[in-house]
């Protein structure tokens, strides 16, 4: 693709992650770095130098410029979430496409200003979910499908963690647990994963309660630090038609990216859903039709582990599939894809009851 | 062993079950099956000659039989739950040794019956919970130990499944699903393993509370067939010490029986926690100090998977456990050992906290 036909980024606010999404941008085929923003300029061109980013890349020393610049298509937002809304507002109202690191938003109503920003505006949004683009997500759903029999069959029980143990001056620093900054601590940062895991896994059905569990701890400024959480569906007249998720997430404990779900016929394992242990290749482990041999002294099969290689890391793949929507939006009058802001939407809505039900005493809230 | 110098079991019914046992007590090099009892004795001598069982064993057309037969030292309980504290507290009473099927009982109320009726008769207690048997859990324990800077470290979290598809008439006709025989359905026969192996993941401390979540399902009889529960761990004053676990069990679902947990410094994942994929050797997953690489782009290890080899099954273990206790007593005039019967009482109190919690409304009870 010739670079005038890419879609060209600007990125607001060099966070650490934004090292990550620099080099995805350079390595989409579709895609560019046009330009970052700091809040001080030297801020930027020291990003720029440490990232080896081209000299084409403007640098600017405040977030406007990147939105009022006509050669960004796409903006990507690594800014704290209390950020989010004022940033991703500014951008989508300049006609500019929105890729908001996760969690997308304090709450659903905040979310639902940029959502309807970009909608007014004819712009592709999309949260930072990065797996949900890897190929091997996409291998897994054919495992889900219902339409063939040797398949997980109806999603039953999903757990999911994700943790991840930080030195003590994070807990003290970091905006992931600053209130006036990152409120929602690891319910958001850790929780936006394992929630949206269990969505994907029911096919984003909404779950019917979320509740939290009588488990969570936070720090001095009262912002969470790990918690438990879990999703109940009761949508059919069958016991079988029930589906619970359980969800655990915590800045406290050894690094754990847990994704398993059982389902009427099988069941799926991985332990490193969230960033694959390598770059280019990535596996998980499906089980099917398992029964115990005679005498229940064993079982008659053993997990299958499935390969799944992919040329471009998922975040590659994220900025690559942005860029395609926002390329058929450019070229071909199409509209916003709906299916990345409904993802968002709902994944935010299950975080807004797991935080209710935290502050109503760890009762069910009703979805 | 001289087969005198063995220790001489009796099966009071025969259950499927017993079938396994029956072989396992044949494997143990310290035991010998002397007697075996159903309600009929036809049905007694067929299971007698499917499990080709030798010509010594005295075949009984009731249960007293072999609790009244001098030449049995220990009796396995196969039972129904409902009828273990009956039957045990007869064999105890009578100075045989008890290995009873879980769950161990309805209650805790009648687990302390057979409780004490082994303690005044200085015979061994031991409930049929295999797994813990198996040279696997003996490996993993060291990795739970506190006292290396190489383990796991303090455990926060911890998750279990024990599921498995039953067909429609399981659930009409076994004893497992009736209100009268098992009323603990799936929450005593499942659950018996996935509270177990949480409490073993603490070093057999309570939980401060137990949590059922709003996820249950009952036969037409109000048998559970599918629970979700959390135990909470609020021990210290760190935030570190807290720690939580969460169980699944279901008649409903594939087969599953998944243990994983997490603490400070590493995880370990196992997905064949109650009867491993093989007999004479197991394995399971052990990560330890794993990091992101730079840019969050893939970890710095992967997990190791660490192989077991056991010669013997995990149930012969288990029999040559109790039967070496057993003779300790009868030869050294050992006291009976209380690892196992505490292993068990705590078990059943969770349990009951379990269907407490249930009973009224998932709220959290404590312990």
């Amino acid at each position: 693709m010739a670079e005038n036909e890419t879609i060209r980024f600007g990125i607001i606010g060099c966070a650490n992650i934004a090292r990550k999404l620099a080099r995805a941008i350079a390595l989409a085929p579709n895609a560019t770095l046009s330009a970052i923003a700091s809040r001080s300029k030297q801020k930027a061109n020291t990003f720029a130098a440490e990232n080896q980013l081209p000299a084409t890349v403007r640098i600017y020393g405040s977030y406007d410029e990147v939105v009022e610049d006509p050669g960004v298509d796409a903006v990507y937002i690594p800014l704290p979430t209390s950020l989010h809304v004022r940033w991703a507002v500014a951008a989508a109202s300049k006609g500019k496409h929105v890729l908001v690191e996760k969690p997308a938003a304090l709450d659903v109503a905040q979310l639902d200003l940029i959502l309807e920003a970009c909608e007014s505006n004819g712009v592709q949004f999309m949260d930072g979910s990065m797996w949900l683009h890897h190929p091997r997500t996409a291998h897994m759903e054919q495992l889900l499908s219902l339409s063939h029999s040797t398949t997980v069959g109806p999603v039953q029980f999903i757990h999911s963690t994700s943790t991840m143990p930080v030195p003590p001056e994070f807990l003290e620093n970091n905006i992931r647990v600053k209130p006036d900054l990152d409120g929602l601590g690891a319910l958001g940062d850790l929780g936006w994963y394992c929630i949206g895991a269990s969505l994907w896994a029911k096919s984003y059905n909404l779950p019917t309660t979320v509740t939290a569990l009588p488990d969570i701890t936070r720090n001095a400024a009262g912002v969470i630090l790990s918690f438990t959480a879990s999703l109940q569906w009761c949508q059919g007249q069958q016991p079988a038609d029930q589906a619970v998720a359980t969800v655990h997430c915590s800045f406290l404990s050894h690094t754990s990216m847990d994704l398993s779900l059982c389902g009427s016929n099988g069941s799926l394992h991985l332990k490193d859903f969230i960033i694959p242990y390598q770059e280019t290749d990535a596996s998980f482990d499906f089980t099917f039709g398992a029964k115990f041999v005679d005498l229940h002294i064993g079982w008659n099969v053993r997990p299958e582990e499935v390969h799944v290689d992919n040329e471009l890391p998922q975040e590659a793949l994220m900025v690559q599939e942005l860029a395609r929507l926002a390329t058929s939006i450019r070229d071909c009058g199409s509209k916003p894809s709906s299916k990345w802001p409904e993802i968002s939407r709902k994944t935010q809505l299950v975080v807004d009851a797991v935080r209710k039900s935290i502050e109503i005493g760890f009762k069910p809230v009703a979805l």
